[in-house]
């Protein structure tokens, strides 16, 4: 591995990356905040629902892993290459903010669950788009992949159980 | 660049360098936010101290640049080699979280400013260390070494305007 040629630029797009990762998991965790005491407290929720001090700290980590997945595409394809790319990161990341929007912002299970499906499958393009700059950049989106399937079957259960 | 070996050992590294990092952000955290609002708010503080919300936002990036550093180092040298430079990596990590202790804990300017000295020498020890296998990485901590010499300054600042 050749040490990269500009660290600085590296620094300075590893930081923009991360901020606007962290940005929009502000955003979804503001919407989540308002209302998530109130209303989904006292939805019916299957079991196997994790606590709700595990959310916090699993999407800091998976923020933290799709801003250094993306960073890792730019430094192995560049800007002009990239472009592709990061724009579908960008849209799933788009996707995953309006997903805290239709859940707990719409209070719409039923929404959240159409709308969770399209971030899916905009995840799988993004990590093949990955794939083809960055095999160690696509492999960092799937511990995000696993949980946003998971969060998937969550969301359908709870739409089920309060339908 | 060649493309590193073991991806699935390279993400475990980095979710384990993350959650090291955001824990010692959460503790930290955990001590600031019990008496931020009562003791902090009532002492007197340079006209330059940024508003409050500027921290969090600021020290999330911080602590997944350094968590990349890490990682980047260990990327690079492996476990045998980077052993010393994660070592004092641990070092200052537990000197961040014992500055909260000390400022906010213990409300004691005066002690977080001698503590604070350690931890600024700390970051220097760990950033000459890094370079030593991977200048990125160790371009890496600029930020927090920065973010941490103002603090310094800001710390100081308080303690003689209090004292």
């Amino acid at each position: 591995m050749t040490e990269p040629r500009q660290p600085g630029r590296q620094i300075v797009v590893l930081i923009g990356m991360l901020a606007v990762c962290f940005a929009a998991a502000g955003v979804g965790a503001g919407i989540t905040s308002q209302s998530v005491n109130e209303w989904y407290q006292d939805l019916r929720k299957p079991e196997w629902t994790p606590p709700d001090r595990v959310f916090g700290p699993v999407w800091t980590v998976l923020y933290a892993l799709m801003a250094v997945a993306a960073w890792m595409v730019w430094r192995r394809a560049g800007w002009p290459a990239a472009r592709f790319p990061l724009t579908l990161f960008g849209i799933q990341l788009l996707l995953n903010v309006g997903w805290s929007l239709c859940f707990f912002g719409f209070k719409s299970p039923g929404l959240a669950a159409g709308e969770i499906a399209v971030l899916w499958l905009a995840i799988v393009a993004t990590l093949a788009a990955f794939w083809h700059h960055s095999r160690l950049g696509a492999l960092l989106m799937v511990p995000y992949l696993t949980w946003t399937s998971f969060a998937a079957v969550l969301n359908l259960a709870i739409w089920r159980l309060n339908a």
